[in-house]
């Protein structure tokens, strides 16, 4: 009952094999055309059409249609493929199962119409172009989205877009085409109802790149993190997703998924650290011992194996819980892994980079990078702090306090 | 699946509804009566009576036969229950499913003879006597077996014993009968074959109880740790428990069902902890500001949940691993919830203790006590420090190596 | 320059050369003689004796004036005394530098009316009698000093005084005769001018012991916490301590040196746990291995090395920032080292406990109850959460900002 | 006695004032220079010339003779400097007090022969050219010096050097003229005696740049981690730099000052960042509350404040304790402060990383940076897990353990 069901077990042992057959030995080659430039390297691309052909595409989006290309899996059969992903930063890709778009597509899935689910949701479904979203801004903390000053306005059959957003993972990406932008339509109506969401064609005269943010000095053109503004950017009215005045419980919605792939792929990565942890520990000894001899090798090791697993089944109690009984009750579930995730990974790529020595801390391992996405992690989808608040707040709702005094004595 | 089965779950509502309408309401009471000096004070005495009568008893035996009293469950249907117990001390008594006695009936179901069983394991199943396992003694590190040096001499038909022990829990309690004591009988031996089990009756001549240890200043006459010394104690030669020998490697067998009960009784009462938690962080106020207000305290019941859910996991793992491929392969799964277990015991404890304040110290809440008993557990049941060393060398055989060097680079 | 100033070290030795000779040595006499039920053991009035007439007595208060008894040490100069006292829980008693009748003789210094300090402060300082400090009460969160609900009303030349307090350190013990109460004399205040010090006979009719409070289940006649009512206690009006209406900030003021002399005694005590975890380290061996070649057990003693010499700089900075430039300028300082030492503390002692294995949980060795006491020390003189917020608003009114800019950068 | 004494201030207050009116304001010149590729901007060079006219030069060199340029401090006095200095990464270089410069010029004043002084020591002195020390090799654990497998062979008149190195930091600046490598002479001797150290001219035949070594994806023209390999470099027997055989011993005596000097200078940039933090938390507000106004920031601004002055009061102690006693005794002291400084310093980044949110991971903060040159440190100059064991040997023989019988009871 610890396992996977069957059928998920299958598609992760398949795509396992896919992966260990033709996407690990692919690394180094797509390690040297990223850092050549190529914001789509040309091996991945070729993967991409091989795993698309054997049907192993769009894995992530549980509301897939029987007429959407892919394959069909609930949020906890995912998490078996997703681990497998997360070993390598751009293997997600290859599957079409990638952060932002898995996303943004599952949000066009809930929320467009006709018409925008024909323009956006089928090319993003067949890989043909990507996506960005646009909430955060770097002149208010946004963490809390009643800060954001984004506006859009109406005018006549348009909407008028202004405003300044970083961080939109891709927007800046050559292959982007659509940037799903939150900004306020409503600044008068109650906190939570004044935002909506536009679809922002990437290229639409307005919308500058600003630049390709640094993350703890690693700015790659695969994947990208960008600043951007927005200029009187002239938006049709029926490009509004959703309901007007709906842009933060949509982006709620869209959060749990997003989180719940993020952490997974996080865990896949963590084993590749605790097996290289292994490996590097056995092959060199100083002061007379192997170094997985001594008791802080032994412990690294030992507290990533336990930390790890935990997560592993807290995730997929999570994604469980988003498929059977929604998004919205197993909210406290995805606070809870996002924190408990974000902290484990980080933990591990610190003792990963600490046995490596010198090298740890170079480009020659994952760990180095690893330590600092996990570190990037405790930010994004919603910092550590105000998740451990939300959680604190829901556990108090969900507690039964009428036995307690029992358990008390005293004068 | 991240539920307990249908039956398991049956068979916990049913205990908790015992718990809740007898158990609970009784606790002041037996307090008292502890107080008082009741080695097995009557209300407890007459809850297990009822117990009996229900069929909820010896329920954390897998190996219970038919014509033994009790209901039958596995590991994994266990763990439901031990929680549950687990919120008050003393309620695993009520249903005979209590330290050290479970192990010890366990021991003997593997391992006894025809003989021993009808003189020991009887008498144990119907909750007629107590027993006590002797192993670590206070003048060797008795975290490495081999150190033991209590010594079983043969003389024509008997074992004479001599040695001292202590932290034998429950030898000195008026109840126990039979201590299972651990000494070398084969000193020129391999490390591991030197030792043997003996059943020495609790009164027999040369054993003498010596102290009840406090622990952190805790001394119960209901739960005793006792020092006790075996001066040429004469023991029939069919008094040994399994071959000659094997002591080392049935000791073991013990452990880990043992450890296991203990994570799962440990899980119940951090339930308690974090109820504890909620309740009073709502009932008072500082500085113009409800206590469960403070990050400190939203993050201090937050990460409570999220630690204690992810240990609940790990240890249903467990059980239903020990179910499934027995306690050998599970080794390293009962490593790591001892680990995890111990540690987050302590600090969820020293959480509850913390926003209680001064009262979080006394005994007038359960924290104080279970702050203690988290920190005794990260000795008991093996310090730590050797189980980490355990999981590093049990994670390192699991490893598949072959494929790391396709996530590395470098010149 | 880090070490005490000459006079300091010298008496420094003195006092160290009694202690180890004649306090050291009459420790196992102490032990037996307060588990007996000795308030007031014999052979620590022998002690006391014995220390006064060498002028080893009283080294606590830098206030002493000429014809008071004792010799009269600076802050700074203290802290290297208060160090080795510290190393036994009853040591300070010898010389008379003990909580709380330091800090309550010293408030008798600062507040005190001539007929006051003939009454109780002399006394004191003699030695002849006990005396405590009444503040906490067990009905409301006490942290935040404008909760406390014990009333003193004015009824003609008498106050009436009506509360419940508990914790209220050494109010039952034998020897005790001036319990110093807090309470609101002024309830239409502002908040800070509310409360009023009152100077109660212990043995006042009204007066009541309720019970001697376990600290973590640890009761002792030497060393009470006492909870206690007052009904209609009747005190005349020139026992008021101070202004009416100042008790607030007369309280803070007490707490200045007796946070600092909590810090060094717990200091001299990590000091000999460290000792014990090198000694017990080298007595046993596991697994081949003597506990003290275990990377853990290196850490164990190397981190407390390293975070018990920053304490003890810490603490005799902020001595001297007391002795330099006061109380309310070192608020910042007292602060800091409540936190940082009560961390340690508990920190070391864990680590003690932990190398000891199933000895340090017994009383066998000091780690079990340093544990515990490093355990309260977290909440009694404040607890953590509350001098943080302190520390961190003090440390923004110290920030001088004026140049941060130029760090940064960004579009 | 907590305060550096006053000719230590007066020059700290000289310092920081250039420092203030001069560097910092110079700052954001100086990073548009160092990313155009200047390894040597211009404004640096300009404000070297200043410092060095104002005798602010050469301050971290305890042993500056009269004639050398320069004002002699002691380790002590330097400390409030270095703590100026390392507020900006660059900032060292400005008064020739960087490294790795300063430690090969104290090794060359240590031990240099007069003509090896002229060729080499001068010039650096008077910041002519730069040096690098060449230690760490790729193939083997490097923290163990007796791994080492570059090797140096005697043929005639020429030492014959081969041997792959990495991390000989700043060895590929274009300023650097000298490499000290470190090699084996005498593979046959003891461990300790098999290195020695020889003066290695960068352009020489033979010395070849393999790369500039990402630090976490930092790789900067201006401070930068080579690796580079000897092949059949032929260096002239005088340019052995001490004994043969002397290597190891000289080694450690070139970290102590290091060390120090590195951690000086983190406490410097540790000042910094909490100096941010407190901004940056009064400067944004999420769900109604300034960020500075909950728990979580609080904590972390007053912990960083805490740990900071600890570690920076153990650092000014073994500074001292290198001024009067000298870096072979002081040797624990060293490991003391590495340790902690190391650890605290990732911590503070660690938050002031979160404070920022996503600005926090950009480069547009010195947080992200600080961060992961934190975590190198918990590298170089020695793993944290070498010094732990190195402190706990030392400890154990510091250690009296003539009383500790006196603190034991038990049966
Ligand atoms: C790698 C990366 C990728 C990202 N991708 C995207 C993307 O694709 N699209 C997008 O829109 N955004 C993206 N983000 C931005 C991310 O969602 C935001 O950074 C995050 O929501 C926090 O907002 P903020 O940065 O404005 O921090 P702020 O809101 O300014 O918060 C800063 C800090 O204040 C403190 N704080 C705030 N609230 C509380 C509280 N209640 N209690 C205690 N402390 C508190 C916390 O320490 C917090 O970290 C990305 C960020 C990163 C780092
Ligand atoms: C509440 C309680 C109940 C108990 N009940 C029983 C019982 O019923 N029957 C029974 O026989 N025993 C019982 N014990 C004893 C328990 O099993 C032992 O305490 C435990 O096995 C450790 O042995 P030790 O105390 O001799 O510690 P030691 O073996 O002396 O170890 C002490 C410490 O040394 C260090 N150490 C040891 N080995 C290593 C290593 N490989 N690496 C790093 N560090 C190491 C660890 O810090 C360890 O804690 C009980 C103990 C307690 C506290
Ligand atoms: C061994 C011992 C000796 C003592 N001796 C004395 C004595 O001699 N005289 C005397 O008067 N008192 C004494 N005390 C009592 C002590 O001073 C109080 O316990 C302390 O002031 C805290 O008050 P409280 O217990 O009412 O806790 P509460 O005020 O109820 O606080 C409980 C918890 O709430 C949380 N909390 C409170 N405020 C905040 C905040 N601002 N931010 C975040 N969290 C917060 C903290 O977790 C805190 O621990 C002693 C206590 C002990 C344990
Ligand atoms: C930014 C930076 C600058 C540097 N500058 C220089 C320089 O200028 N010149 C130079 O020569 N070198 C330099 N170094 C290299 C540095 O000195 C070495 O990295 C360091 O000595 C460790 O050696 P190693 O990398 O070979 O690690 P290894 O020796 O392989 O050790 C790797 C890990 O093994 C573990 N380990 C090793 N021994 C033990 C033990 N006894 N107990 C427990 N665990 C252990 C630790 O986790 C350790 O981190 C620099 C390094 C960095 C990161």
């Amino acid at each position: 009952m610890f396992e996977l069901p069957e059928k998920a077990r299958a598609i992760q042992a398949e795509v396992e094999q896919f992966f260990t057959e033709h996407v690990l030995p692919a690394n180094s080659q797509w390690q040297k055309e990223a850092s050549d430039g190529f914001a789509r390297p040309p091996v991945e691309m070729a993967l991409r059409d091989r795993a698309k052909a054997l049907g192993l595409w769009n894995m992530a989006l549980p509301r897939l249609t029987e007429d959407e290309p892919g394959m069909r899996l609930s949020n906890l059969e995912f998490t078996g493929v997703a681990e497998v992903l997360g070993r390598l930063e751009w293997a997600s890709r290859v599957f079409n199962c990638h952060a932002p778009d898995v996303p943004n597509m599952e949000l066009l899935q809930l929320f467009a119409t006709e018409k925008q689910r024909e323009q956006w949701l089928k090319p993003l479904l067949e890989g043909e172009m990507g996506s960005a979203f646009a909430m955060t801004e770097p002149d208010v903390a946004s963490s809390d989205p009643a800060n954001l000053e984004t506006c859009i306005e109406r005018d006549g059959e348009y909407f008028i877009l202004n405003g300044r957003k970083w961080f939109a993972s891709n927007a800046g990406h050559e292959h982007c085409e659509l940037i799903i932008a939150v900004g306020v339509t409503d600044p008068e109506a109650p906190k939570s109802q004044r935002q909506s969401l536009l679809l922002v064609p990437r290229h639409a005269p307005g919308v500058d790149i600003i630049r390709n943010l640094p993350v703890f000095d690693h700015t790659s053109v695969t994947n990208m993190h960008t600043e951007l503004t927005f200029t009187d950017v002239r938006i049709p009215v029926d490009q509004l997703l959703g309901e007007r005045g709906a842009g933060f419980s949509i982006g709620q919605a869209r959060l749990g998924p997003a989180r719940l792939h993020h952490c997974m792929r996080a865990i896949g990565e963590c084993e590749v650290l605790i097996s290289l942890m292994v490996e590097r520990s056995q092959a060199r000894s100083t002061f007379g011992k192997r170094i997985d001899e001594y008791g802080a090798t032994q412990a690294a090791i030992s507290l990533s194996r336990i930390e790890l697993d935990q997560c592993r089944l807290l995730v997929q109690r999570a994604a469980h819980l988003l498929d059977t009984v929604g998004n919205k009750v197993a909210r406290k579930q995805i606070s809870m892994i996002k924190v408990a995730v974000a902290r484990v990974y980080q933990d591990i790529a610190d003792r990963a980079v600490q046995i490596y020595g010198a090298k740890g801390v170079t480009s020659d391992t994952p760990a180095a990078r690893a330590f600092n996405r996990a570190r990037a992690f405790r930010i994004y989808d919603g910092p550590d702090e105000v998740h451990l608040q939300t959680i604190a707040r829901l556990e108090a709702a969900d507690q039964d306090l009428s036995h307690v005094a029992y358990y008390l004595s005293g004068e």
